[in-house]
């Protein structure tokens, strides 16, 4: 009884002591007109907090992820040729500005909107979700989703470059961010907001959007690609693949970087919640993307006899396509395995599409369409909690239902606009630089730019083979007169 | 009665329950000698996890303004003739370098120093508010404050590229940061701090700064660029409007993709706390952006017959610019009329500036000036807590009082550099270009560079009409002896 | 009595109030199924919050330090010839992508596995310290480290720009992520993690790193270049030395901007916890680099008779790399007087190393081995706590033991690769440039480019002496067969 008595005792004589100061302070503050916190109050006040946490970390990872439009401008203006620099920066822009209406217009109601199909939403348009003094949640989520669209939609115009008509793509760009992407989105991802779409019912996982953001612009890269055909002189008449390089090549090392950067935000941001998950998504992404790098360099390095710089490039990127899926759901050690494989991948398919005449200046195809299939396998194969045919045959599903969606959409959409106001330039205006033609301007007017039109002799370019030094190249003197 | 006791049975049971585990709890804590949490002591930490929160999000934001910086920087060279590349990297470096230190010791105080007179503060310099030990708030606040006084000179190095004196700009670039910009500063911020300014005292909405920050800019540029004149072969004999194109269009695109990221840290980071507040702002200024981008854009097609890059650049920063003083009270949709309507100003400012013979080689008059007025007053225009005479007026007075601060100020102090050490350089400095002359440099020593003299023939430059390739440029041979 | 009753009534009352609130909210709560909260559960919950922050802000600034690799690999390709821009962008590229495997498979272990020696550690490779399940936080500081690893790699490639086999640099980058960085770690850092290191035993003051990271690569560059020798016509026979320019000045400017971006990351992120203290080492980071920015200047202004610009960066770099180990010890006021003291140590550093035939194209031996030394110091120094000479005997001591352990070290790997695989390439291969001898590629096939043989007459390179614009360069014709 009394051992007892004496572990109680240091415990009361602390219980008094606490009794009284919480007593004193308690008069102090309702004297000050304050309420005493209580247990249920300081519940809600942590909750609160939370939620602030949540909200900033969402909201940067958006700022980070907007940043990724940069990426992809430096890395397909790098990877193109001087007279179209202009060109590509505008349609990245614009596929920002243009994409960031459409998705606000129509594409978040579509994707997000309630339902009860599981095929799209009807309503929220215009952010008609959210009234002043409402829960903002709506606006942090909204501005998370408008740079995952964006994303979606910049992709192509790297497999499209150097050869568009610049109003032909504007209207591609608006029907991907307001219609393809969002509908697909909402199959696999409205269940975040509002109703489950029928893929996530099925158990599909895609955390971070391989599949959802990834594979939906690569497969309307390759819709566009086939049909604007390729571009002048990259495939000879005898069979030859021409490769035409990249005409700034620490841009695209600098696009790469930022694209790196921007995917700590893309894949960790998808949580929406500042909890400890996303310790390991940054350690998976990382991982993935060192290794992706590594691989396709040494791989590079063994087909062509050189580490290749755009192979490296595209590696690195491919690594982080392929675990933007499983980032969640996988070990580090299986990341390294799934970027490694991707290293792999993205050259051979970079050299596949180049032997069936698929002209993708950039890689765009391979990167994201290709690795990001590949990487949603490999969500169900390397899958933490176990794997089975069950859940791989679900996310092969998905991958299957993203192309048929969006393969055959986009084709029908770039040939109405090739039937109507027409998807390509002439050869004249290709051969003199869209540019000039496009937007009367002139990316580098301080310096001797050679119009090279796709007849440099040999070498690795940012899509396959060896690389040399362009010669032969055309130029072509331009004079026009004061306006 | 029985009724009752089954409602509250379970209760009892489940409370008896926790008092047992709390009391364990408890005593095992005591027992290893921690005070038992209690909800005032709890009050207190979730108080202290807030703050952190708050730290993080204004310190992320301040590192996301610094990067403007490095926007500016790059669409002010982009903008401007390869001759003068490091000219302009080194004034948006030492704006920063000298802003940095002015600041610190002398303008921190002027705008955030306690006072009793509303119109400046009177002590804090050299930080001096801070004592180690003390609430290091007073440090995350200087850091968030910094950057913007930084944005506020750096804006001004694009109106005066290519013709001023490096040693007459950075006696300007102390003075903005450690006076101008301060005063008006403390006027409408200074009750962020400290005692309020007589404008926000009326009720002044600046909330990041249309007017605090960018007008300031812009109206010293203003001065400048009028002291300065035009450079030469921008305006010829007869009467015609020479552009003079930007030499690096991708570095001008990233600029601008840069400040755009940085804009988000720039008005959400106005908060200085992490709250739901940044939602909204995230939003509004992704839409004015986008908005103002794409207005911008066809308002260049529908006047030049193309889709220019120059003015779609600065059609994103109009609509930057005009939602950073109502980002936070007006609705999602009038943050797109506020940026359309800034895409159109934009672009007839620059071309009123170019016919009146002020030369702005990057716009900065109009986007950061005419279009900060704008933000100014479509904040009180679309106000969602409605609107009036008066506080349109109030707003009316903020936009003229910054004038009638600012410029007169500029004027005479870039006068007086003036006629003291001098504010330009020489026609041959000018013609041999900056770099060469200012800092015994070359930008580019590996290629071949032209030092256009202002001559292309015709075209759409940064500021207004149609581009074309510069033609007929002046090479410059130079070779000076071993030191 | 009364008296104290009037005191004691409104908060009985409201006591009273509260008491049946609870009592309502709590019953509510049960039949919901929730347990009610307490204080004790309310503690952890707030633990837990404030751990969710310590995440958040350890990985944002794990990203702003990853982005240094971009700021690293634009300085050294600007500060460069354009012959070599492919080159000096793929060792950036891998020294990441490899760092971070050789830090995940081996580097993490040795440094902060546990171990009683205090030498190195003995676990945890393959980030096998983690189990699915396990405490994540493992993985937020892998994450944190892993950039400063790779940072101090990269440092390296700068000094050995222009002249290294890609294959031989490709394992000295293994090697100094794998171990030669990680053992130095362990001395100074290993208690962050496990047992501590016998330099941190001994109270060495190193908070971010101007030993660990930035000595670390200083002498390991500092080996590399003597033992590679200078780049050819650097030194001639007559006893000159010839600056050799970097290519592209904007885009070693955008470096700097990104550095400077990413030390906000690199000093505060070192906490690896959201607080208050973050705030004093934003300040200390941003004052010491305008500081050491400005000094510079004026430093060379005085000693060239022009504001330089490669030494303003490199002033701007050094008061960073100075700031990087007493940022969180320090006042505002001793930070300026660091970096002013930097700035001024980098210009007669650059100077002396050049005086001894040692070629660091980009300063690095200066700005992150000289001034790394000297803010290891200033620590002691400067220290807001007090100093005695015992404290600078032992920031004495840990700056001897890193160049002790490092330079022999690297010296010797170095000396081993050079003897098996080869660490130079030929002379003609240094003529032709290494983009196309090593990698095949040209990074701006587009331009004319003059592959400068290290002959510009005269004039400020970035590390030292007067610039001019190259003449009488060396164009090499190449055209290499289809495949």
């Amino acid at each position: 009884m009394k051992k007892i008595e004496t572990i109680i005792k240091p415990f009361k004589m602390k219980s008094i002591f606490w009794v009284i100061v919480i007593t004193v302070m308690g008069i102090a503050k309702v004297w000050a007109g304050d309420e005493p916190p209580t247990p249920l109050s300081n519940k809600t006040a942590i909750d609160l907090v939370q939620s602030h946490a949540d909200y900033v970390w969402t909201l940067v990872a958006a700022a980070l992820v907007f940043f990724m439009q940069a990426g992809f401008a430096m890395v397909e203006t790098g990877l193109t040729r001087a007279k179209n620099a202009i060109n590509i920066m505008m349609k990245n822009l614009m596929d920002f500005a243009f994409g960031s209406i459409a998705f606000w217009a129509v594409g978040f109601g579509l994707m997000f909107g309630a339902t009860t199909s599981g095929w799209f939403g009807t309503n929220g348009f215009f952010l008609s979700d959210f009234t002043p003094g409402g829960d903002p949640w709506v606006l942090a989520f909204w501005m998370f989703q408008v740079v995952f669209a964006a994303t979606s939609a910049t992709i192509v115009s790297g497999a499209m470059a150097e050869r568009t008509k610049f109003s032909g793509y504007l209207i591609y760009s608006v029907v991907i961010s307001a219609l393809i992407y969002p509908v697909f989105g909402s199959w696999a991802w409205g269940g975040l907001f509002h109703g489950k779409g029928w893929l996530e019912s099925l158990g599909f996982i895609d955390f971070a959007g391989s599949t959802v953001v990834h594979s939906v612009g690569g497969w309307s890269a390759l819709a566009g690609a086939i049909v604007l055909g390729p571009r002048m002189g990259k495939y000879t008449k005898d069979g030859k693949i021409k490769p035409i390089l990249g005409h700034n090549m620490p841009l695209a090392a600098l696009g790469v970087f930022i694209l790196w950067l921007g995917w700590f935000g893309f894949n960790p941001g998808s949580t929406t919640a500042a909890n400890k998950d996303i310790a390991m998504i940054f350690v998976n992404t990382n991982l993935a993307a060192a290794a992706g790098c590594v691989v396709a360099m040494f791989v590079s390095w063994i087909k062509f006899g050189k580490p290749e710089m755009g192979m490296s490039l595209n590696g690195a990127l491919a690594g982080l396509v392929a675990i933007t899926s499983p980032c969640a759901t996988v070990s580090p050690l299986s990341a390294v395995m799934i970027g490694s494989i991707a290293g792999v991948i993205v050259v051979f398919s970079v050299l596949f599409f180049d032997e069936i005449r698929v002209d993708d200046p950039v890689g765009a195809i391979s990167v994201h369409g290709v690795c990001g299939a590949w990487g949603t396998l490999a969500a169900g194969i390397f899958n933490m909690g176990g794997t089975s045919l069950k859940i791989i045959g679900v996310q092969a599903l998905g991958i299957a239902a993203c192309f048929v969606w969006v393969f055959p959409t986009a084709f029908v959409l770039f040939k109405l606009i090739e039937k109507t106001i027409g998807l390509r330039v002439s050869p004249e205006e290709e051969l003199e630089g869209l540019d000039f033609v496009e937007h009367g301007g002139n990316a580098y007017p301080d310096f001797e730019v050679s119009t090279r039109g796709g007849i440099s002799p040999s070498g690795i370019s940012a899509g396959g083979a060896m690389a040399a030094v362009s010669t032969g190249t055309v130029k072509v003197s331009r004079q026009i007169e004061a306006a």
